[in-house]
């Protein structure tokens, strides 16, 4: 029924063709992802338990091959945070804790997950959810995406707000346990048992991996 | 300092003027709420346990005569639930058991929650997040409002949606356990352990309700 | 190519096929396109001018028979006019006038222009923008539509609001000028002329109904 | 009446405090500002006619050392503009133009119109509203922010899509008549006569710099 060669997108639940697939990569940035980072000792125990960075190095590189659009999402403050205000929840936090500030090692890339010029950089992202300072959703329109794969920290902050905004636009949303990490196991687990499930298609770096096949024509 | 004699809202983390604080009620609809409603068998152990009705109530009244803003959320869809597609998550479900069909006595308030003339009332809710597909924002904005404190059905799918965008939104979030209620115990606690205080300030219907005094002139 | 025998929608610059394609009527109320209606006289000559009403009724008719979704999105707030502030702009002069009350005849959409019931019928317009503070885009992505085709009241205000965004949220966007009104003739044909371009193809009746065919399968 | 003794903001219709006003000047970049910039002969007549850059720049220093928020909202393509799809209307020029790439001359500021530190930068305009695909709303309620002043380019497409969206977020919006241009006169014109009125104050330069004074305390 294909009238093209490109390898397809198959879970149990879905077929996808990796021209409307987006595989968007939240904040995989040296602040959560490296020794040194001022988050990493937050989130190197579910890291090492889930494999995150490894898991999803594998399945940016086998996505790009296969055609899927590459979008990541990273966060980044100017120098004093005056984009946000401090005042209470998480932001708070992240204010007081100079965290991710643009232009220094800390909101870099990690070398794991550096961009490649056939991939997207979302910009703005200075709130939580993916979507709601950016330009995630307007990228995604004007590139026909339907689907959207999301993997990334935390997994119960920004990738849970991302997922749920994604639902709410109408995306086909995939999300990949073991390609996020969070502040606890206990919390990564609890999100994908009670949460996922209703905005998202909860699956892994394995099963999408074996889902990208070079069809029969 | 202040310059009139209304009543103020004062918690161990704020004050806040009545004038720009909203409470609001998400889907405390008979479809949740109440015996014969498709979802209340899904709900009766958490509201049993927290006593979600009750208390809910009793804010309600307690923030209208304080002269706080009431704001209610329901959700509805037409007959047939053109709205949605039903394709995946918790849409799917809603589409299939064809809850919430508006002007069925399903979709009513509960009689405890009635809106009254002084209260706002949300058009358009047909996703999770109280603000997506609604005139929340509008409202909240055009009546300057900055605090806004949620409860309401489903703890870790419509009451967290809300909350998220709302902090997103640079509102002032309140968040009240013991008036929210979800398909699960262990889901609403772990919501409030692990997620809630990323994006609001979680406190209960007692302490808010403590708040809100006559103030010394 | 095509594997059924739907008709499609082909103008001069695209070729749509009815199930991805909406026609939205924006505000087809009394108040606006009747007699006795508030604003009728502020309407009343670029109607005539432009037969908005008959045109409007022969597309909607037209494009529900061809099997395109009809979408109608009115305007209405409850008495009081609580949703809004009137501070200044446009909003003011509608509270003011108390214009466009819910469950009034002047709210109501004009005989010529009632929804069918295999019609859509947005809710939460209190704004002008036809997708800000409404269900407009949940729907239309629910319902994978890509083109919207656009007409109704004031051209310069609501459908250009709702056009500017439908182009900003990635649709191809149609704009119909014989089925548009606004308060005067000079403002109509300068929208047109200088703006509707940018955003969307600015078409007519005619063409639109001209391209309604049934394609050789 | 006030407590501290900032400057204050007074039109013929309103006294705003500095400290929730944000001035905000849209795509003040070499690509229109300057000769040589892509779309720089588009402008140049109605630049030289209402003496744009010169206003602009005076209007910006003054409401910088009155103590409001300056904000700068530049847009930019990364080379080959995949951000957009090129398909119709404004950005199908722009892609085709191959306007407003990131990190040349052409998408940088003009000189009268740099940033200063205590500046906000807008991020991710990749579309025509300030507000649609960026964090401009974001960094105006984080920074509790309620009356917006507009100008810049183009009047009748960007500048005209982030007042329409500013109004609807329920800000007091002033826009700049004598700080904005166009690709016409006549389109500048017929926008400030037809449109503006209804979403904005219209007021000038002038008017706004003779409104911030040092009040008596």
């Amino acid at each position: 029924m294909r009238v093209n060669n490109k390898p397809i997108l198959t879970t149990q639940h879905y077929t996808a063709d990796p021209a409307d697939t987006a595989f968007v990569f939240i904040e995989f940035q040296n602040e959560f992802t490296s020794p040194g980072g001022k988050l990493y000792d937050a989130v190197k125990d579910t890291i090492a338990k889930y494999g995150t960075i490894e898991n999803a190095q594998k399945v940016m590189n086998g996505a790009r091959d296969a055609g899927c659009t590459i979008i990541h999402v990273p966060i980044a403050f100017e120098s004093g945070h005056r984009e946000i205000n401090g005042e209470y929840g998480i932001l708070a936090n992240v204010k007081a804790g100079e965290a991710f500030t643009a232009s220094t090692w800390n909101a870099d890339f990690c070398d794991e997950m550096k961009p490649q010029e056939s991939d997207l950089v979302v910009k703005g992202k200075t709130g939580l959810c993916g979507f709601h300072s950016t330009n995630l959703d307007f990228m995604l329109r004007q590139n026909s995406i339907k689907n959207v794969v999301l993997s990334g920290f935390l997994t119960n902050c920004c990738v849970e707000s991302t997922m749920r905004t994604a639902y709410e636009n109408g995306y086909k949303v995939y999300t990949l346990m073991d390609c996020c990490a969070g502040t606890s196991v206990a919390g990564q687990e609890a999100a994908f048992e009670h949460t996922f499930g209703m905005f998202s298609i909860p699956t892994s770096s394995g099963e999408i991996m074996d889902s990208i096949k070079i069809p029969v024509v």
